[in-house]
């Protein structure tokens, strides 16, 4: 097995100092190439202790394929702080969050893909799929050559291109996050609904095939555009690249101890690409549609005493949480003056909750999943 | 002339307080209604000095219609700051822009208004307008009633919609904003074009008839949409309803002073609409379409000495800043070591401009005008 | 029993609401005066809900003196986010800490304690202490009313000063603060030291009778003045005026499941201070000086995973925390070549820790105290 | 001349960069050594472009003496930014002032300078202050060694302690900020206030030779010290070694053009002390003692129309401000009912203002020297 290793400046500072990434490449036999990353945003960095166990395992492991790691993947993010807490989520300047800058590139440059797809329209997907990366490839060059040329890149993107360049040839790749105060669960594209199971991990989070800015749909949708220009021109493909986002618990996190059944999860989808040795196993899903991933903005402001914790699941008219407003305190009913119960309005299951049991109006108190069904 | 004033609670906090919004609406004789406020990003403060000063200046003038007055429209925002400065352009929650929670009502009820149209295709204008304007009304009132229902109001949709409902049956919308160090200018929908220049700001924005979320969109969009859906029912309509977002130079400031000429603009705005007499005043605008709105994001990191101040129009290949990168300093040539000089691309006029001189790569340094045409 | 409410104009918000303190008084038989309050930081919340328990409970006791509440005592940090966290300890705007401009009024105010001591040198202590409180209020109503004549008020000012003066004529003070991730622990000045295991928390921290600008040493520091002044004069005294802090474990949580226990803490001070019926319980105390209340500043920066957890004690090179430094990963060892291990100098028990795992350089990793000893 | 550089590593980012400071050193003939450094806190930057052009200006020079140039002191402070501007000012972390964690080194050690007196009362001056130097640079470093092997050294503690020991040695020390919106203005201590005028900035703020953590102070205090300690063994010294803060005007301000005239102000005092040749100019000081130095904190909240800008004296009764509360419109009469006037209680000079119109009740509006004296 060979590693590789190498920098790319990602990000001047003012003060004369360049962010960089890391990228370290594992390479075994002939096989696929996977591309994991984490900590896109800062606060999210759970997946670092994912990626320096799975390292370490690997060292014992016969590999067939190549891995790349980019631990760390948003210096910026990551080492942004607005008091003791990282501010990870979102660009402290501009507002914009993290995983919302990366671009569909078959449409960013409205490319039309007839003309690949008749030429290649006889080729066995394997060397379709080889070449297509190359094509890939090569768009995003231009593209990011251009934006540069016109000084039009802003920083969210910048981060962003880099590391779609990097993962725009894989077949798999895992972006590796976590929530705020948050179950284990991941978002899988439609039609890699079938292939999340290999990921052991339970909550899963069906998405459409619309592009919404982020890494794990900027990976899979060209892909999608692929099928479908096939499609049109009449062939049907089963495409074998897929793009998880893996949300791995709470944010502010790292711990080794609990990267240990986390590292499982992406060792298990390993074997099932065939890059790794023994059996292959598989859990029973709880799916959800993402148009059934619920968020319950809290409805009044006040003290929150969380009833229900991420991983719960729970039915319509189940208490989930109780909020404290203090402002209407009769003394002679303390209790009973300033509660309000929030009950569940229809069955589902705690994804995440809000970090802080101090709560404006509006803020997003829990996101659950709803209408679960299994497979 | 009749003044009247509501209260309107918007957003309670943890602490128990309730943010609220006043409104004060002034009638007079018969005739349009125009809605102005201010201070939706919390920093961009100017406008509430335009609406004081527009407000003395009515109580001597004859008011043919009525004017709506929402001053610190947004009070969540203006009052966050970190460290000295107003935190306003978003959410510090969540990084979400507080001009862009709008909704494109039309849209986001899944409305045809082909039903509309039928019914009311032979009607004389005026009749349509007053008719669909009580449509909107009430297509909003269920849209709102629905997403509290089910706990689905986030913080910046909350202020977004409640000031759309009071701006919704308006013959004018004016959205009063600055830039960050930024010259006066306007956005206006292309089909009023040409009725922008009887603002009397020069630096004239044409905006297509596209929803990104902000308050002019909300209030022109479904106008564009009624006009849109006549025009398949066979009707040509010439529609007299406008909304502009205003931006009345830089962010942080409060100037009675500079309120005198502002004020002005609003003012030949409600002659050009018959609601006050007197001529009626043009200018010639400098006018460019938004695709020529350009960004110039810092291509490096450094200390910025700007060269060119928001309003100056500027050649090709003119200076429009030196970047000092302290880092390479050479004491042998300290200046010359340092500096990188950014050169125009091609002519414009610079509209804004970063308020601070220490910037990292990608943050948006200028934002021009280019390609600029005159009336 | 008597219960009193009212509420005290805070502070003026830019967009023109004003936060509101709102105290609650119970009065019962004769006795001393208790004044509780909470959340002078923003984000330690769980004093609220002691608080509201302790009002639950005195529904049904028999009161023997009254205790005045405060909770949401500073409105303006409980209100104030950066992202989803409470960024409460401090003033975003100036960077004061919320906990240090109460004043020592004795020395603020450059008063003279000989003459009130010469001339009450004779009388019973309870009825010195009655003409001292007295004295105390109007020093402060007087510091007060000058510095606000002069415009002189900052904000961490108003807060402080107007608890500070309703505090002012209590027997017993109790400020209800929390930790980042933390255990329970108290603050007790030294010569409180024998009183404070009535309040039945086991961490005591016994602070020397200097003033640093906190609420627990402005309610004690004049009766600190006062008895060294009768010193001076020839009478010793023995002061039953106390004031402490209490740490209930870690920010941003609220639980009334929790409050069950900490309740109990109060419940017993106050049967101590003679003001509720039932047996005085006490427990064995980890007392340490203020000094050896050891902050341990990482070293490095890194991902840290914490190995010992608040409460814990731990021996002289016992592993407290592993640090990973992703940069310096060799995938031929990806563990060994991250980790730097943090052992202890010497034995002693986690008070608090950093609430982020992602820690720069000389961030507060741990607070600890040391030279434990029993009474 | 010789130039020469170094850097040092500063601070350790999570994400594994560190932060540098680059020392830069010009060395001319024999001559005294002065120390000179900008951005201590973040925002404050015109510091930068006067080191840059004043490097410049010594290409041409004969230097009697060295200097030392450190600009960019502060990394961490100047890449912070929360929303647009630099929250440089305060530790985003922790609150505290970039500016306050230096050192009194001799009392920080409890130093006894008795005995160094004693070995050296008879020697000249020259020897004493090069012996002297001597015994501060290992203070300082046996200070900051105790502090890193017991893991003590928190952030702000490692910036300021590696300047002061990079300036210990200086017979100057010049630390240039800026204040928010100011003028120009500088702190000079008592000891050297005749000194002052030679650096030709008209706002002089004397300075008592009390220790409040700042850089000035830090560099100053030994020297003090050491006279008082020579006055006791009945030497009387009359000490050349100065420290000032310079404010060169209104922070994230970066201007070459402006630096021109502000580089005057040093070369002028390198002329005063002997290291440049060439006619020393001085101006008529307006001198000010800190006690005289007021802040005016904003009595309520509104928005802010300054009408005195820094730099400009008043009278007593004159208008410095006027505050409008828009809550309290009454359309009859919108201004009269809005505005609240604030009129100077003594004459002063404006020195700095608060950078925003949007106020809280009890922010620093403005600050001014008041009790003006000239010499």
């Amino acid at each position: 097995m060979q590693w590789t290793k190498k920098n790319i400046p990602l990000q001047q500072l003012t003060s004369g100092e360049t962010l960089n990434l890391t990228v370290h490449t594992i390479k075994g036999h002939a096989g696929p190439h996977v591309h994991i990353q984490s900590s896109v945003h800062g606060a999210e960095i759970q997946g670092n202790a994912v990626i320096l166990l799975l390292m370490e395992k690997l060292k014992s492991l016969k590999l067939n394929g190549s891995i790349t790691f980019i631990p760390l993947a948003n210096p910026f993010g990551t080492n942004n702080k607005h008091g003791t807490y990282t501010y990870g989520r979102y660009n402290p300047i501009t507002g914009h969050n993290w995983n919302r800058n990366y671009v569909d590139i078959i449409n960013a440059t409205k490319t039309d893909l007839s003309k690949f797809c008749e030429e290649h329209i006889d080729l066995p997907w394997q060397e379709i799929k080889f070449k297509y990366k190359q094509f890939l490839a090569d768009l995003i060059d231009s593209y990011i050559e251009k934006l540069t040329l016109e000084n039009k890149i802003q920083m969210n993107n910048k981060v962003n291109l880099i590391l779609q360049k990097e993962a725009i040839t894989s077949d798999g790749v895992l972006d590796l996050h976590t929530g705020p105060v948050a179950t284990r669960y991941l978002y899988a594209a439609e039609y890699t609904e079938a292939i999340a199971k290999h990921l052991l991990i339970p909550n899963i989070l069906v998405i459409p095939h619309e592009f919404g800015g982020a890494m794990d749909e900027a990976s899979f949708m060209p892909w999608v555009h692929l099928i479908e220009a096939f499609k049109k021109a009449g062939r049907e493909i089963l495409c074998d690249v897929e793009a998880f986002t893996l949300e791995y618990g709470s944010e502010e996190t790292f711990s080794l101890d609990d990267a240990q059944a986390d590292v499982e999860c992406i060792l298990n989808y390993l074997r099932y690409k065939g890059m790794l040795d023994g059996e292959v196993k598989k859990i029973q899903g709880q799916y959800s549609k993402l148009a059934n991933f619920q968020t319950l903005y809290s409805p009044i402001a006040g003290l929150v005493d969380y009833k229900k914790a991420p991983g719960e699941s729970y039915d319509k008219g189940q208490l989930l949480a109780n909020i404290y407003q203090l402002q209407k305190l009769d003394p002679q009913n303390p209790i009973e003056s300033t509660v309000t119960p929030l009950y569940a309005s229809e069955a589902g299951i705690i994804i995440n909750r809000f970090p802080s049991s101090a709560v404006h109006e509006g803020v997003e108190l829990f996101q659950m999943i709803t209408n679960v069904y299994h497979d």
